[in-house]
């Protein structure tokens, strides 16, 4: 081995770090799901305390030193093994980790929780000036972060980088310009369809019930998958082979949807090799391939015809008061309508994606400072009434409605639509290998379309970079063909 | 000052403990409440790294540093300030915990940790060799924990100072022999009662509904309290003011009596100070303080007469067909039977001290090496002829029925019987100052009573040692005396 025990020690060192990051982790799930109002303030500290120390063991000198010293060992194995890709990706995390000023880290954090903070009272009073110096803040933190890294190409880059490791502004924009191309027909050609069974009020007991019956068919199991609700739903791991997911019960189908989306999350975590637990390479590579389980689970395969044919009769069952008297047909064009909305988490297949270029076009803006802070509410109307030809009414229900930039987040909203787009990249690959999917789909069997997942992408966690895992599971780089052709075929009719 | 921000060093330091201890809790409530089993594993290392830290985090020669700088800063503080306490408190828990080597802290652990899954295993099977490995190996490392502390006048005074600081065991002897000469004979007058409406099969949802009307009279909220099912009931603070209380839905009424007792511990810790938020001083200050409050509200409150005047009907109202024929009188007298039974927990009263002291005796001769491992079952069966007249039928209903020996506890099982004796010196003390207590809880109006015990007791965490602690809320010593009265004034007559 020739390594002294150095690889064993680092290895040792993840661990921990990893057992830190999970437990904050469940930190947070509790704070979302579980935990008496009044333990905000302890908890709080709590997840700043473990957030830190994590931060701290990681930035630790002696992890420096024991990559040094595990460099040349790494080089001579095999790129593919564990202990190869182990190296790799704590190198890469640590160069990025030790670049940036634990004050600054420090601050970055504060300023987000503030920023968090003032985004609830801002909304609540639709008052953006409320909210504006916290955004301010986080922008010239965010810029103060941007000169830790050596420049590239644009500035975006850098911000891009932590979420879709390797990826460019320019990639990102090329897709996108395709997007909008080839979307923007379709999202203006949309006509209304009655839709008001999207709102109907169902019993919060049968929403359960039947959220259930759907996800134990998916392969969500009481061994090792929990659903809980909450305000803002999230998918959650809080240890290997612990998966959490979330919801809130509402009007309408969104918490079925939402589900499955989380799903789509959960199946991706708990599918991971299980050599990979407690280490950094035991999660999903990136956050766009993450969206993109998310967004298969939940369009590609939760809105196709076949899922429905299998699942609408159930559904009719658990609610014959509401849905007795709809046919499928009804039903299945009301769940896949294109209407133009203001609200990203409610859009559409099709206008998801323009609420999502509109905010990477703003954030590029924002970073390289040819748009204040103050005219973000201006910016971002425009671009709504450009793309989707609606005004917010007010800035509760327009760039103040999401919360990630109020919490620091910037570059984050892009991996939305590629995962869009990976999505269908891969889905069509895996129709390829599996020629009665439909068949499968229709019977509620989703077990050879899971094992494909977990063989060609779940399995391998981190072990290569975002890219490289794309092109191994989806054959191809990243390319938007796929996903237009899907939406044209799917909506170019309707 | 002139502390040059030693203090506020020290005090930053503990502060992030205690979120890593707080963490600690959360993680364990958990795994016994909501995780999915399949994350034990991790779940496993977590814990293990989260108390590690915490460890390490405490015994840091920085901290022995800051200590000795305060100290002299100590002493020119009022006795009864926050900070001077917060020193002495945080200098005699650097002291025990920095005797002892690390490695040795770790083995113990990790011992504890089998010998829970050793338990599991031996009870299911009735077969004590399963455990005793385990036991013989737990009884191995405490003799070298007992090592690292000077010796006391006897070898469990060291076992028993951390759970009950400050306490011999001569001064325990002395209180349990008065407990044996004084309520043996109450156990061997005790005449069977009808009580097989403590064996009633009650639906689970009414109970849950009972139990909380019962808490959220004696004061549970859900601004900070929550209640969970589990299989051992505990209670748990996951932060301040975020108390966990838990319970086993069950045939009989232990469920109810057990959310009471529970309710005992999660109140003491609601009402500490949010001053001592924190800080190692936001606590209890000892488990037979702890017990005394939990055993308070489950016995001196909630199997009085006055207690059951206001919460009978309601009681026969939820649960008509059980309890709608039967006098209020009948239901108290089931409820306060006296009768030997083999398990600690499900004990009378009366007849629980017996399994106390039982355990005390057992305790003293192993850690003083004049028992073998292997020689408990004999030891414990005889002991329990002697004092209940019963023996039990097999090891897993005898010597294996609890946790604590398996967990690596020693000296733990003392503090159950301290706290009844303290019970009873704080209540009479809370009901000479409360004169018309009696008609409150007939009211079902609790607030006096827990204002008289936050302001003697609960607000002081561990600002005093636990023996001052005692006297200032009790007004007297430990003594017996009181309780011994209690217990024969309320069955001798019977």
């Amino acid at each position: 081995m020739s390594t002294d025990g150095s690889f064993e020690q680092l290895t040792l060192r993840l661990a921990e770090i990893t057992d830190l990051q999970k437990t904050g982790a469940l930190l947070f799930w509790d704070q979302r799901t579980k935990m008496p109002p009044a333990g905000a303030e302890a908890r709080a500290e709590q997840l700043a305390t473990i957030g830190r120390l994590a931060h701290q063991k990681f930035i630790d000198p002696e992890v420096g030193r024991l990559l040094d010293e595990l460099s040349s060992y790494g080089d001579g194995l095999d790129p593919e093994s564990f202990e190869a890709s182990l190296i790799r990706v704590a190198r890469h995390d640590y160069e990025k980790a030790t670049r940036v000023p634990p004050e600054l880290t420090g601050e970055i954090r504060r300023a987000g929780a503030l920023g968090l903070r003032a985004w609830h009272k801002a909304r609540t009073e639709k008052d953006f000036s409320r909210l504006r110096p916290a955004l301010e803040r986080n922008l010239e933190l965010k810029h103060r972060y941007v000169e830790c890294f050596e420049r590239g190409a644009e500035t975006y880059d850098t911000l891009l980088d932590d979420y879709e490791e390797g990826m460019t502004t320019a990639e990102v924009r090329a897709v996108f310009d395709e997007l909008k191309r080839e979307l923007l027909p379709l999202v203006q050609a949309a006509e209304p369809v009655e839709d008001s069974l999207l709102r109907l009020e169902l019993p919060r007991e049968g929403q359960e019930r039947f959220a259930r019956v759907v996800l134990e068919r998916l392969g969500f199991d009481a061994e090792s998958w929990r659903l809980d609700e909450t305000a803002h739903p999230f998918m959650s791991t809080a240890g290997y082979a612990d998966i959490r997911l979330t919801t809130r019960w509402e009007p309408g189908l969104n918490w079925l949807f939402g589900v499955i989306h989380e799903f789509g999350h959960g199946v991706y975590e708990r599918d991971v090799d299980p050599s990979l637990a407690r280490s950094p390479l035991g999660t999903g590579v990136s956050l766009g391939l993450h969206e993109s389980q998310s967004r298969t689970w939940e369009n590609l395969v939760g809105r196709s015809r076949p899922f429905w044919r299998y699942f609408y009769p159930k559904l009719q069952e658990a609610f014959p008061g509401e849905f007795g008297s709809i046919d499928e047909e009804t039903f299945w064009r009301s769940i896949n309508r294109v209407e133009p909305s203001l609200i990203r988490v409610d859009a559409d297949e099709v206008s998801y994606n323009f609420h999502i270029i509109l905010r990477f076009e703003l954030e590029q803006e924002l970073i390289d400072n040819r748009l204040a802070v103050a005219d973000m509410p201006e910016f971002f109307n425009a671009k709504m009434e450009e793309y989707l030809g609606l005004t917010p009414p007010d800035h509760a229900l327009g760039v103040m409605q999401d919360m990630h930039w109020a919490g620091g987040s910037l570059g984050y909203f892009p991996t939305y639509s590629l995962g869009n787009v990976m999505s269908v990249q891969l889905f069509e690959r895996a129709r390829a290998d599996l020629p009665d999917l439909e068949e499968q789909i229709e019977r509620g069997d989703f077990a050879e379309l899971r094992a494909w997942y977990r063989e060609r992408l779940y399995r391998h966690g981190r072990k290569f970079t975002p890219k490289e895992t794309l092109e191994r599971a989806a054959g191809s780089p990243l390319d938007a063909g796929p996903y237009v052709r899907y939406l044209k075929s799917k909506y170019a009719g309707q």
